[in-house]
């Protein structure tokens, strides 16, 4: 493509809307426009690279026996009738009724209609297993969107649907799948890890989510670097110390903290390492009982895992009201020593009941207590649980290894619905004994748009994007400094492009009359990986300048070798 | 592809629902699933084509300059405000509410947001001509959704729109487009016409519509088989007849017509041409003005030019009461002879004009007059125009021949905008004086799903689908018999499909274990163009059957020569 036939429109600035650098970037780079809250036109720029990830996608889809097929955007209500989801979506379901005032939504998903599809054209286990898939516009109607093709309301989505008779096929399809993802996410060239993710009512280890690396991510993620290990933060399960609780050391002391109403407070106070300090939260249950939960002071409490212990299902954040009338006292100087256990539970997390010589408030307003220690000076917790996200240094669920925590965009979900929405809809079959069974069900999803988003967030720098080749919505610029004013320089510039299409090479050739200036600093904003100056001053020694993308500075290159050294680069 | 992997889903019988062979056909080869009115699922073998058609259209708009993006497919109620096309566009736009109760619609169409696109990205006349594409899924809330694809409320469209300078930049543009959608259409190997079509309030003659000949087609094409000319039949202009009107021959005279109302029943009773005689149709104008129409017996009122001559904007039939009160006759017997020319206008067509000795009705219940002349017999017509359609046998209205009558069924319409949208929206450019202009606009549609529909009217025998090859899911299906009993068979079979494949022939085998009959009645049905099969007898000949879709029976053929002649049937 040349750039002068090419609609090429970059813009110095960001306009005001945009948040994240992705953001920032593609319209700055003109990939996107926006055309109201969530709805962006992707450009011809940016298309060329939504296009060569859906391509990478629909490979690997059809790679992994998936069969790829196209159902309307638009769904009747019934469906959803049927699987209880009509109510239950909420208004991110954007609702239509049609001209002769029928229920209809724009499909956030399509479980419904792809089961819808399976009971009637699947009747026997002869005909499983069946992997279906499309790459389709989606709609949500997001109650904030932002952050650009992100979270954006209309976004192009890969969903995939798995029938089988049996876990074991639908297990085996699920690791199919896995692969796949995984192959998506390489080939893209994105640095990504899948995780362990909620299975929520289905339970289960059948559920994984694919995240981009990004220190933008709005998820934190636990890996262990040493193992295969890893999980989002909330899911991550803490493991409780090896080593036994240590003997008092110390006695029992009030400590004045007149303002230090935080853990990190108190720790700089006393000149001790926050590790030492207890913070209490107080939570009320579904039954109204009064929950003092404790975590180290550098832990922070995972409502995730609170929800599932006994009782607090529902729990909710107790009132300043509901603390000072239990507790006399204002929060910040809460702590577990002296309180009634007949009215109110202790749940210590692990690492707290293998404490000693611990700080907590000391229900006295201006006070807390040092030297604490279970038995001694009160009673064993009530109960002891995980209810902390892991940090950084703890040990790996797998036990091989420690954790690391990083930061991801998820851009995939891969998930064992087992038969949740047959059960629901009557999508059967007849097995080999002629009985009538549900099918077991996976869905696969890769949010197609949200990558390119993604991608920026992780390859990004002051001059603008970094493309991965595969992604680039071209792999190579070549710049000619005074095309129109050089007769030389046009014959090699057109010539070089022309080798380089002729070689299978995605090429752009910026032949807009501008300054070299403009033309740099467009190709690096736009993220092309490779770039080649053509200049009458190196072609009088038969040379070109070439700059990778990430390269400080260019370097000489004879021009003979140009395309032989760009299709080695690309590893063609 | 093997059958066995793929999802084949043929039936015997079409659902009651489908209407015409297109419709039953792609529900029977199960290349579409209904979900709801107007609503279908593209299946596997149904997408295969659907991205065949997609691809070529894709490839010649690419070849004519034209740039691919994507805009959303929801779109904004205050872009079509301020055209004036949210209250016009009527109840076949899906209008939806988002979450905060703003108003969208589901894109039937992309003029406004396009035209937004180019206020906002083209400042200057340097920037133009451009012309953007794409190819996305469409809303229309048709009233009575039939048909199948071919008039689906949801459906896959191409859609171009291009922006200029000055009027002779768009007639280059169109001519461009009008050559790129005939190389679409015959690449296709689609029998196809491109039509004149009305330009409406617009005028001029920048519009045409691409129709694939079928019998079943809605619209009625005229064109000349000697020259250039087609138009839609609606709006093809009938020359008046050279002949000068004949010299009067016969008395006037009452004939009995008892039970005759018809031109077709009076012609019959009196053994006379259709031609002679004169049908009266009465309107009513705007202004309450009765109008009577005088065509020749064996022409069709055209609405359309009638509505074009002065005061019949919006002229209405008139009711059968207003008739009796002016004719004191009912119809079936009316005429022109004696009517109070002050109270009644008489418009006849060119040809009635030009006519001597006709027959027409006598305003007397169960009475004709025959032998009428003009002048003698009634005053000259107070105006006489071209009222009427065009027959078989009309001359061309080019002068270089006559016209022929075809169906077709519309895929295509290119139409020069003009300024309508860029002046509503101030979509406007600086020339190269500095002076602010309106861009020239055109937008050009292919109906892409509608074009399989289309092709498969045109395309179908008893047994199914006639696919062309280009558009064709498998081009040849290699159907071995007794692939699990014959192990010669089986090899052989594979050999040949992995030597067709990597012959880059896009091949199915069929591996399913069915009877050969099955086997070749799917094939048929799914409309593949080549089939070989493979049996133990002709194998020990190293023989294989060749049939094309087409052919009454099978031949024989070398088997080392199969790919040589598939490839050269395909033209590889």
């Amino acid at each position: 493509m040349r750039t002068s036939q090419f609609f090429l429109s970059t813009l110095k600035e960001a306009p005001n809307e945009a948040e994240l650098p992705s953001h920032k970037l593609m319209l700055r780079a003109g990939l996107i426009k926006r055309l109201g809250s969530g709805l962006y036109t992707w450009m011809p720029l940016g298309l060329k690279v939504l296009r060569k990830v859906e391509a990478v996608v629909r490979d690997e889809m059809n790679k992994a026996g998936a069969l790829e097929l196209l159902m309307p955007a638009v769904q009747p209500a019934e469906l959803w009738q049927e699987s209880g989801r009509w109510a239950l979506f909420g208004p991110q379901m954007l609702k239509i009724k049609d001209r002769h005032d029928r229920d209809f939504c724009f499909g956030p998903t399509h479980e419904e209609v792809i089961t819808d599809i399976a009971r009637a054209e699947i009747k026997s286990y002869k005909q499983l297993p069946l992997n279906f898939f499309q790459i389709q516009t989606k709609f949500r109607d997001e109650i904030r969107p932002r952050f650009g093709v992100m979270r954006a309301r209309e976004f192009v989505m890969k969903d995939a649907y798995s029938f089988h008779t049996e876990q074991p096929s639908l297990q085996a399809t699920y690791d199919v799948m896995y692969k796949a993802y995984s192959n998506v996410f390489t080939r893209l060239g994105l640095k990504f890890r899948a995780v362990a993710a909620d299975t929520g009512a289905i339970g289960g280890d059948g559920s994984h989510e694919f995240h981009v690396l990004a220190d933008s991510g709005e998820d934190a993620l636990a890996y262990c670097p040493s193992s295969e290990y890893a999980a989002n933060c909330e899911l991550a399960a803490a493991l409780p110390p090896t080593a036994p609780r240590a003997q008092p050391a110390e006695a029992m002391r009030d400590v004045d903290t007149p303002k230090q109403t935080t853990c990190e407070q108190v720790a700089e106070l006393l000149d001790i390492p926050l590790s030492r300090t207890v913070k209490s939260i107080v939570l009320m249950s579904t039954d109204g009982q009064l929950q003092l939960l404790l975590l180290r002071g550098d832990h922070a409490l995972n409502e995730i895992k609170a929800g599932k212990l006994p009782g607090l299902a529902d729990f909710r954040f107790a009132t300043e009201e509901e603390i000072r009338g239990f507790f006399n006292c204002p929060p910040g100087f809460l702590g577990p020593v002296g309180v009634d256990r007949s009215r109110i539970r202790v749940i210590a997390d692990h690492t707290v009941a293998a404490m000693s010589d611990f700080v907590v408030g000391a229900n006295k307003p201006k006070f807390h207590i040092a030297g604490v220690n279970w038995t001694r000076d009160l009673p064993e917790p009530d109960l002891v649980a995980d209810i902390r996200n892991v940090v950084a240094g703890d040990p790996s669920p797998d036990g091989k290894g420690t954790l690391e925590i990083c930061r991801g965009i998820e851009v995939g979900h891969i998930f064992q619905l087992r038969t949740k929405y047959s059960s629901a809809m009557g999508c059967t079959y007849l097995d080999k004994d002629g009985k009538t069974q549900p099918m077991e069900m996976g869905c696969y999803g890769i949010g197609v748009s949200r990558i390119v988003g993604a991608s920026i967030e992780q390859n990004f720098d002051e001059k603008g994007i970094l493309f991965p080749a595969a992604m680039a919505p071209f792999v190579v610029a070549v710049v000619p400094v005074g095309y129109y004013r050089s007769e030389q320089v046009k014959e090699a510039a057109d010539k070089l492009y022309a080798e380089l299409l002729a070689a299978g090479v995605d090429a752009v050739l910026d032949d807009r009359d501008e300054r070299p200036g403009v033309m740099f600093a467009d190709m690096e904003l736009i993220g092309i990986p490779h770039r080649i100056t053509v200049g009458e001053r190196g072609l009088k020694n038969g040379e070109i300048e070439y700059q990778a993308r990430t390269d400080a500075a260019a370097s000489t290159l004879p021009l003979a070798e140009a395309v032989a050294q760009i299709k080695q680069k690309l590893g063609m």
